[in-house]
């Protein structure tokens, strides 16, 4: 054994020297001396409480930041500052260039003979009404295919209701099938003649909020009105019309597009010690909707993932990770992943050095499980990494989950994703309301999704051999 | 004993066939029979859905009803039609005058470098802004205390600011001690020099809702604007106060007093079989602030105690209670018991046939205790009607309580109260906010108050004797 070991010196010594150059085949792993480094880190992480900070930072002074606003500016100066102040060894500013939608005022009422006002917003991307408004009955459908299945040009200037319930669901699976009435019930609506589009909140919550959310026009349809009522609106509205009379609605939408922006997204980097062409690619998006203060959608995740790279910054130069690890606070993720599709584009070049890339953009309750968008020779670094986070209530999923939205555009282009999947049983109550407000957030939550940020991040930027992108299926066309 | 039975027994017949009759200085009490009636009074009620009927149709076709807008003529012509359909024996209207409060726009926000919305609602009876708005500094004060040891005209046209945090009780207890910042503070306020005053709003939950509610101006002082901040923007203003820097704000309340209104106290009545001109009154409040539907202030309020009377009407007429069951939908109890203070004026000379009052004003949850405001010969009577209300999960409690705000005109001319006092845990989450709406009431507890309503009120119209009020100590001057 002893001769063994001596012969094999050499090559254990080039092994941990360049940790990433672990051999062809051989599956990448971490080294016990990364994993005892991260576990230090997760162990830090639950006794800071830097991500609280941030978040308590950002949407104090900064509030509400819509894309393409005045707080837009602010949020990304206050982004730099804040991972100079962290110490991070690169910050810079890469632009986003988009169209403003601007929010004036927005008002809806029942008319007589059942007048009252109704807790409405419009959509994100949706026009406004004429500026004396609009009045037109109201009509109902369950769903979006209920209303694709009427006539075309049958609705004849009325206002077309789509009222499917969100489901509750831990990983927020109810949203998909929800939010086709969103993005795409406008341009149905318009195609049977509708004058406008009302849908139900896509939301779990019964509050008087109204959820907004981007939608869009396919192309060619004359663009209409598109706007959500609260929860308990929508069950007003339903219930006046179970009375089988017409319901005649007012709405005087005040929104629309005005000019160009250009934001950035905002990069702090540590730089890796032995590799630091190669990134982890970490972050939350910096922007939020309007109506409330962007506590958990996402200054949570611009906060946990800002301090879990500043975690690792703040390590003696000899235990930083072999490759960097890259936080970026997107732009314009609201709005349609427009600061990642602008990282992916400016970046096409070097997405081969992106390891892998995580968002966090769920919210702020805890995380419970680890998933991955990568090939099978990989799967022992993620169980590993999985091992690593087990103490922090956090189980490995072998299947399942997707990458957060800004990573999307890189994970088309081939890049590995991850997910440290969190707690959204709560989410969708406060998602894209007023309501979006920094009390929602548990500070001791906020910590443990640092302690598994930073400990993931770590050991994949120390990994000897990288994770491989999971094969995707050809293009069906 | 049976020659005593036979010498008893003109006398026991003349006090069955008028058990209102009961001698001096026996005290009042229920018969077996009136028992019977009232346990199945009260098995109907828990069995019945009348009550959210009621309050699903007064909510959903009226909505909101500030007194003296249309809404409050709808709710005034919708309870005169319920009463009708109810099949109450007689239904009338009362007058009730009051000047017109009014509430156009009302927007507040931080000023640069904080630049953000806040979620605010002006307090009624308030005065507005100039056209222009007001622009100044905000400063804080703990509570009411605080501001009124500071030295008149100290603060110089900025902003008082009380951020006193109500607490949460079953019984509301924690109501009191808050409200007065809302109802005195802008008199305070105004002598210490202040341009507006703002309140942490006067509620229990961490919702972006802001709590409206009434206030007034002390004889003498300059009015100046009051308004209620969100709880979540209260925190907001505190954080921002915090770093230590000037918090400026921005107000623009359009709202003020406009004319004068004559809305009514809506009044059913079921006739008693023997003494028809003495009167059990129950009800609850028809108007409601304007940001909500009133589901729970006081839609619930007015929907079981007209439900309760309605059951007790539709017994067959042998059967019915001595004396008449009145049940009011009162006018404008928000802007200050107007409704109640016109009725006690109206019906000065004919207190003393009114018996009892209970209003029924306190949300939709469920009643756990019975209180009184009654001499201690009337004890016992209280007490067989608690015994018939104990199965409800309902405790008789000797102490405490105090009669709902529209009696209290009555209690103070002397008429005895009761108190079906409910749980109100929940209820200054939705108080005076716009989520106050029909999806907070929960069926089930409006059958168990209609069935306490109706037992209280069948057993208290057909009592033997009547309960006397309190006595009440001495005025102080």
């Amino acid at each position: 054994m002893t001769r063994l070991i001596a012969h094999l010196a050499p090559a254990l010594a080039l092994l941990f020297a360049s940790p990433i150059r672990a051999a062809d085949g051989i599956p990448p792993s971490v080294s016990p001396t990364s994993q005892a480094r991260a576990i230090a880190l997760r162990e830090r992480a639950v006794a800071d409480n830097a991500a609280w900070s941030l978040v308590e930072s950002l949407t104090t002074e900064v509030g509400a930041r819509l894309a393409g606003t005045e707080a837009d500016a602010r949020a990304v100066a206050w982004a730099r500052a804040r991972f100079e102040a962290l110490g991070y060894d690169r910050v810079w500013l890469e632009p986003v260039k988009f169209p403003i939608w601007r929010r004036g005022h927005e008002r809806a009422e029942v008319l007589p003979p059942f007048a009252q006002p109704l807790a409405i917003t419009t959509l994100g991307g949706s026009v406004g009404t004429d500026r004396k408004g609009l009045e037109a009955e109201v009509v109902a459908f369950a769903d979006l295919a209920a209303l694709e299945a009427v006539p075309d040009a049958s609705l004849d200037g009325r206002i077309a209701y789509i009222g499917y319930r969100m489901t509750r669901f831990r990983d927020g699976r109810g949203y998909g099938p929800a939010v086709a009435a969103r993005s795409r019930g406008a341009s149905v609506a318009s195609a049977k003649g509708a004058s406008a589009l009302l849908i139900r909140s896509i939301g779990t919550d019964s509050h008087r909020f109204p959820h907004t959310g981007m939608m869009s026009y396919a192309d060619g349809v004359r663009p209409i009105p598109a706007a959500a009522l609260a929860n308990p609106d929508a069950d007003q509205i339903e219930r006046l019309l179970a009375r089988g009379v017409p319901v005649r609605l007012r709405l005087d939408l005040d929104v629309g597009l005005d000019g160009e922006y250009t934001s950035h997204n905002v990069i702090g980097e540590i730089t890796g010690r032995s590799q630091p062409d190669e990134v982890v690619v970490i972050g939350g998006h910096l922007d939020s909707w309007d109506l409330g203060t962007g506590a958990i959608d996402d200054g949570a995740g611009v906060a946990i993932t800002m301090a879990a790279g500043a975690l690792i910054g703040h390590l003696p130069a000899a235990e930083r990770p072999a490759r960097s690890v890259r936080v970026i606070a997107w732009a314009n993720e609201e709005q349609g992943l427009i600061g990642a599709r602008a990282y992916a584009a400016a970046h096409a070049d070097t997405l081969s050095k992106h390891i892998i890339g995580a968002e966090s953009d769920f919210g702020a309750g805890r995380i419970y499980a680890l998933r991955a968008g990568v090939d099978e020779a990989s799967w022992p670094l993620i169980e590993q990494i999985g091992h690593v986070l087990a103490p922090l209530g956090i189980e490995t999923q072998r299947s399942g989950g997707g990458p957060g939205p800004d990573i999307v555009p890189l994970a088309e282009r081939g890049v590995a994703w991850a997910q440290l999947a969190q707690d959204g049983t709560d989410y969708f109550d406060y998602h894209h309301t007023a309501d979006d407000t920094l009390d929602k957030i548990e500070p001791a939550a906020l910590d443990q999704q640092v302690a598994a940020y930073a400990a993931f991040a770590y050991l994949m930027a120390d990994a000897e051999g990288r994770p491989q992108a999971r094969p995707r299926p050809a293009p069906t066309r």
